[in-house]
């Protein structure tokens, strides 16, 4: 089968030819019919050969649907043809974080070797994916695999983190949310869904801030040196309850800090290298600043719930697998409106 | 191998010979060190055969610990050899409920016929049993099998009702048990392990009143028509903010209802057959009621956890396979002192 | 001035003429703008004299919104002509309860002798009302006081009964309202705007579910014998993690029970004298069913934003102080649509 | 009456006489039985001219307890002579968090100038004491006010902490507190009475750490280069799921993120000035840190309670009023074990 390979450090993915995967027992042979082209990914690439943490050649991809293409022995409660959605942060399925389902946190993934899809295992920009358990595979039950593939990461990681800062977000608050990019335009539709506060969109683009007003945002900032100012006099003064910084770099988690108001929540959710410093006096009393990381298996069964409830939608453009390293030089370029999604049987 | 077994309504149990079970792919043959003896078994062999929901014969057995004797294909993170304890109440795995560890409120099990080992299923009474999958097996990491087996439902389920309520028993609060037996006495312990509360226990038996300061009980009441009273006089007036009621007759969740303080938690564990009106003026202001069932996977692994911090302990009386029908005897004679415990291979 | 008293049992309310009230040390008086004419009054009035809790003539009035006229000694934070709403469920301020603002569950009202205005202490249906302390009175900030003076008890009471649901109405769960009265028309509302749950609402008269469409019900169903059946089948057999049962008699509560979900909450709100009887069997799983009370004064707070962001509008009928008597009448019999109000300087 | 008064930027605090308070409407006068040295009061002594806040002469003391001397006009609910403690972080007692009692949080103390006693209001270090609102004073009930004056800060300041964390302080989870002084030689005793979890306590005093130990700690670490990683040790390398930080400077807080486990809390509480940087790769995955201040009116007297139920007790070192500059001079030099409380009328 054919499938996007990140062969040798520093070069671009390219389209290979690789054998067709078997599912052994308990295994779940997966037609990929969507893939989703992440930022993650690019970030991956760029890392230098002596921390690169994954074994090469690595097939890309870690949003995956598809169709259940064949079950290998002894696999129940799962029949060939049934349309599903991959869910990728997997863990032992045994350890007490694993337990709860938590298994983007587990405790012995590291130790066992475990990686999710596209990110150290064989990923899903390619025809066929295998699938080591078939608790990672959850119905799409009506869901279209194109536009919902991207809810398995740029939908769960921000309901992973709005998820912890609901209780705070009651009646007369704020929340923020700081680039409105693949994760951030959905960031601004989940909070609206599923929260009465006011919702405030950051960013440094016209074009985003008016996707982000498309999409639900009460207010738009842009992100300069005064969105602070801004966004304390948008609030009277009091900051935000909550702020999800989808960007990461330092001046956007210095502004996270900033206007996070007494017992708020700050999430720094982008890869941006950045870091808030949380002390007396940096940040407002007992402002809980956290950096999440993808999301549960039971938080991904919500966020397509949601989809299919149309609280949340995502803009995607499509890309044969063969035009998958163009869709990521696009995305690299800032080109891509919303996310990139890979149709490897297009 | 030999088994013990309801073969025929309204007949006592019988150890007889069945085939070896055998682990498909998937699957771990557990080698049986211990098994509960539990009132609920009692309770299923009264039942008329009209409604008798399971097929027969049914080898009997919820509460299982023992060894990793065989891996099917396919089965990763287990070895032989691994002694483990067995997680009953188990679902499909990847419901919602599934997904977040809560197996005993899968959504999809009785559509799908999954039933837990000993409650529908092939039981640990008998000397192999065969689990389905190596999530619903937990590492017992030191702890004796003979004596932590009980916590896999005497434990979970109390642990599980308590831990709805920890929010609400603060310092300065009461916590109220009735019924000192099997669960009740772990009740206890776990109430001292986790809060700060006064732990009253009620029981009708002096004994169980002894056991019950034993292991830890502030104030011990004696199970009457005045003991609502006596519970409402110890607090002051105010009643209890936590009632868990292992008895679960008309009388006794009557009394819970009665001494349950403004926002208390009731919780009718017991299998007695009463019920709790809930409404205006029947119980106070926002008091909770609720008739829980068994517990998480998560949860299992936390009163394993205990045991091994020596926070809890079961009192238990061994007997050996061919003696189970003797220790349902004895248990349905209320001679049982604390939990029985079957050890098939002794 | 003048003011709407209950002066003997089982008459009807009279217009009378009484002293005026002035502010001691620490208290403030209000000049009435609106008063709401609630069910629960009716009720008291219909209690006969031997069970009857307050004195007489009592002025009725529970729900009060207004402008401060006058402050007492000592009394900052507040100034003449501020517009204000009534925290009406007062408690002694200094208990474990009123230390979290939960008033309306004072542990020591009943021993000091603290009523509700309206409700045991002189309430405001009169032109002027004094209340004890300045923590009672909440900012209307731009509210109009006589739309949302019925959010002080028909708004808070459904948002604090909704707000303990919460974490359960999770995407893809179920809400049901049944009564579509003064209350249940604003907890359709709340929902709507706290929840991304789908909401179906249950009442016996058609025009209520034409309400209940109209405010955002997804679903209508008509309460009778088949309504649970209903619910149960537009759940697909799931039932509804929540249910609020705003009338209380027993077939709704009933009917409550029969459409929880494992794990739902049932809050019986309604002064219909209906219990549910909680218990292995009775109810699913782990469904806690509480009889809420009024609301915090924090939750008062909330629920006045939701008034200002637009999310929750009270439908309102106006009277006079001397119609009052008449807006009873027309209350009783099933004529006010929404909430009556009256208007003592109209 | 005589008090301890800061009167002069850089000088120590000297007693003199100033006038008797008298209470206003609605005021309650406190004759200080009690009142403690606390740190930072020396913190707030050294600040320079141009940054302090406050107004001078100030009369020092943030913690007290006492009996109530004389009431002032409107007060109910308390009569001369009750034995109360003083909850000293108070607010306008109606904005959102003051009306949930956290008052430590109050959006509007600020604006309208309300400052705790001894931290710009007169405080506690006279023979008398002016409080404003009787909701600040607590009943003792039985508890003497020389041991248990300190519970209001030092108590109460690492209780809201740890309260904030109980959730994730499940059986098997490990908590660690840096730094056994004044308020970590309290939080040892708060974690072993409200959790099932392993506490390891940090300091750089061996006595410290035999205190700890004395108190409730079941490992202690001497607070060096080397501490971070054996904590890691003592913790099979997941870390700990809470750590407290009482020091506060940057090598404490450093060794706090190092230490803290995939989805653990940490809680700056020490004022060392010290601020610890989250983000994706300085923390691990989802740790929260806040830096608290304080505690609410519920939880004080939560704390109370549990001194009542002799879960927690205070190593006090008693002074005469005359004395409390000495009391200071030793607190600076280290020399106090434990806490430090006056005695005005000793």
């Amino acid at each position: 089968m054919k499938a996007v390979q990140y062969r040798e450090i520093g070069a671009a993915p390219q389209v290979v030819s690789v054998p067709d995967p078997e599912p052994g027992p308990g295994q779940v042979l997966l037609r990929v019919d969507a893939a989703g082209v992440c930022h993650s990914d690019i970030a991956v690439m760029s890392w230098p050969a002596e921390s690169f943490p994954y074994g090469l050649p690595l097939t890309l991809g870690h949003e995956g649907a598809g169709t259940v293409a064949a079950l290998g022995a002894g696999v129940t409660g799962l029949a060939e043809g049934d349309p599903v959605a991959v869910y990728a942060p997997q863990g032992c399925g045994r350890c007490p974080k694993c337990a709860q389902g938590k298994e983007n946190y587990c405790l012995r993934a590291a130790e066992l070797g475990i990686f999710p899809p596209g990110l150290g295992a064989p990923g899903a920009m390619a025809e066929y994916l295998l699938i080591d358990d078939a608790r990672h595979l959850l119905p799409l039950q009506g869901l279209d695999p194109v536009t919902s593939v991207p809810l398995t990461d740029a939908g769960l990681t921000p309901y992973h983190a709005i998820k912890r800062s609901l209780p705070k977000l009651t009646p007369g608050t704020t929340a923020v949310v700081i680039g409105v990019g693949g994760l951030g335009h959905v960031a601004v539709q989940l909070l609206r869904a599923l929260t009465p506060s006011r919702v405030i969109a950051l960013d440094v683009a016209e074009d985003k801030l008016a996707l982000a007003r498309a999409v639900g945002a009460h207010e738009t900032v842009v992100s300069d040196e005064h969105a602070a100012d801004r966004v304390r006099e948008l609030t009277g003064g009091q900051g935000a309850e909550a702020v999800f910084d989808f960007v990461g770099a330092q001046p956007t988690v210095a502004a996270a800090g900033a206007v996070a108001a007494v017992e708020a929540d700050v999430s720094v959710v982008g890869l941006g290298g950045g870091a808030l410093p949380v002390g007396i006096g940096t940040t407002a009393f007992d402002v809980a600043v956290a950096a999440p990381y993808w999301g549960s298996r039971g938080e991904l069964g919500e966020v397509l719930q949601l989809a299919r409830d149309g609280a949340v939608e995502v803009h995607v453009e499509t890309f044969g697998l063969d035009e998958a390293p163009l869709a990521y030089e696009r995305l690299h370029a800032g080109k891509i409106n919303g996310r990139a999604v890979v149709l490897p049987h297009a």
